[in-house]
């Protein structure tokens, strides 16, 4: 790399002492100083391409203005669309974001949280996986600026910006109720998360209130491992046998995405033969036969509002800020009212 | 935030000198230390949390691990996909990576450039916007470590990892003609940007090399501001009127999701009225009512390539790289041969 532009070298050329120049660039008064100078200092820094030293300045003022975010995989349309807005919101005050990706790996968690650190970053914006407690009681104990998003510890007294993912899961079985439809299924992922137990919570709930039926069957928790077969082996059980349910709801993004091609392969009429709820909004709904109702996450404001309680936390490390905001269900004719349903 | 833990306070714990405590923990021979001495240090530093000051280490380096990498929008899934590949890749040498999303616009490109090199990152990853050249070839005088991704310019001599456009679009095109289609539309985007004109070149070229019509209205570039809509619209020239066409190629997936979409609005039959060929791979082409044929980017092979080409530059300043990495069709019904199309 070609050697960087000192203040001594502007120093030089402008005929000023080194000091002078700092005292010119860092903008500091220059009631003492001829404007000239000044602006000669300024135009021979422009010239020579000089650029203030980011970790100089760092190690006076102990910031980088850097985040650090780490989510559970940037892949995931729902985590790259957070993390942009998460980016645009951090650049308005003039901080980067360095992102990493989790896998929702306890360890990896670590590892990356560490790496962060390591580079300085002045807080963290964190989606954790299960598991991870212990290392966001440590993150605090350290005195670490934190907020996490997405999901959070309800035990542990943190920052965080997340859906009222009781509220979203609530409102939509109560759509389907009042659409008519009375036998309601849930598929959910097999975690302890408490952002998806709170939706189970939601589901169970929102039945009872409405008086449906409850059972044990009709909930299915699936793991990663094999995710696309075992969804569509729920959904081919949930649709066949004597009493069929006669709505579904997919409780993540990945699931919808699962469910959605499994219905158009085992060729399930939506919704005569089964209503279908979804879980955030993507593009790919749009190519599904049937207009799809799903909940939608306000994820532009969780950006915002990450990027901005976290930066309250830099500005005063004690104080706590938790958000939860409620999702809107957006309806269209995959939750059409059993009344108006055509005959089969 | 907590006071950070120095090799100070690691040595008066210890009672042994500072330098000794930065001799153990900087990982250097231990000969002549006792291990007993050197386990006690470790010990310690790992009590008192101590992490090595990253800044304080890249003044000495000049190094900050760090990797710096500008796409058009995160939020876009081949991006996000690259972005992950090229994180995997990164953390595997040890590197951190910031990211930021220039939306296509020089100002901003410009701006983010800037403010990562404020951050002193070891090298950019750029998949640069139309109308940055005069930015490369500073960066490049400058001596910053840097590779395109995704795009490059022809003209300025830099190291870049990038599809052969050309390729991937001809042998789409021939893919079609051998099928028995003769009537060949392509809807691409309105830009200079090197990588789609050379889809248009390749387009052109197959046309011409399998004896096909070209025809100036079979081709259509379509800008930003209104892109579903101009999809639409262009759709519905194609197919009807005295001679529509018999086969679409979607030049970009922003594109192809705007096309299906249109598609199913407009009924127009897949295969049978209208084949269809898109381009990279998305999880939402499972929910068209065809499987779609389509053009595979190498996306994790591009990620992975830049940053071991950028790590390349790093260590060998003069060093430029380029590849061009072939892309691969997938061949499914939505180009079925002419011949076995069942009639409407």
């Amino acid at each position: 790399m070609q050697k960087k532009t000192s203040l001594k070298d502007i120093a030089q050329v402008v005929g000023v002492s080194t000091a002078l120049v700092s005292y010119v660039l860092n903008n500091k008064k220059e009631n003492r100083i001829s404007k000239e100078v000044a602006k000669r200092i300024r135009q021979v820094a422009k010239d020579l391409n000089y650029q203030p030293n980011q970790i100089a300045k760092s190690l006076k003022t102990s910031r980088t203005r850097t985040l650090g975010l780490i989510v559970a995989d940037i892949a995931n349309p729902f985590f790259a669309t957070l993390a942009r807005y998460i980016e645009d919101e951090a650049d308005k005050h003039n901080y980067t974001v360095i992102f990493a990706s989790s896998d929702e790996n306890p360890d990896k968690c670590q590892k990356l949280i560490t790496t962060l650190l390591n580079r300085q970053v002045d807080g963290l914006i964190l989606a954790p996986p299960a598991g991870v407690e212990s290392q966001v009681i440590d993150l605090q104990k350290k005195g670490i600026p934190l907020v996490l998003v997405d999901r959070y510890f309800p035990d542990i007294r943190t920052s965080y910006v997340a859906l009222n993912n009781f509220q979203a899961m609530y409102t939509a079985v109560g759509h389907l109720a009042k659409a008519g439809y009375r036998r309601v299924g849930m598929i959910t992922l097999d975690t302890d998360l408490f952002h998806i137990t709170e939706r189970t919570r939601g589901y169970l709930a929102a039945l009872q209130d409405n008086h449906l039926t409850t059972r044990r069957s009709w909930l299915k928790s699936i793991g990663p491992s094999n995710l696309p077969a075992d969804v569509a082996r729920t959904l081919q059980a949930f649709t066949t046998g004597p009493q069929p349910i006669e709505a579904v709801l997919f409780a993540s993004n990945v699931i919808a995405m699962a469910g959605l091609k499994a219905i158009k392969s085992l060729s399930v009429a939506v919704p005569n033969e089964l209503a279908v709820v979804c879980f955030d909004e993507t593009d790919a709904y749009g190519l599904f036969d049937t207009p799809l109702t799903y909940i939608r996450q306000p994820v532009q404001e969780l950006g915002q509002l990450a990027v901005s309680v976290l930066l309250d936390t830099l500005a005063i490390p004690s104080q706590i800020t938790q958000i939860n905001l409620d999702g809107q269900l957006i309806g269209q004719a995959s939750t059409q009212p059993v009344s108006i349903l055509l005959p089969d």
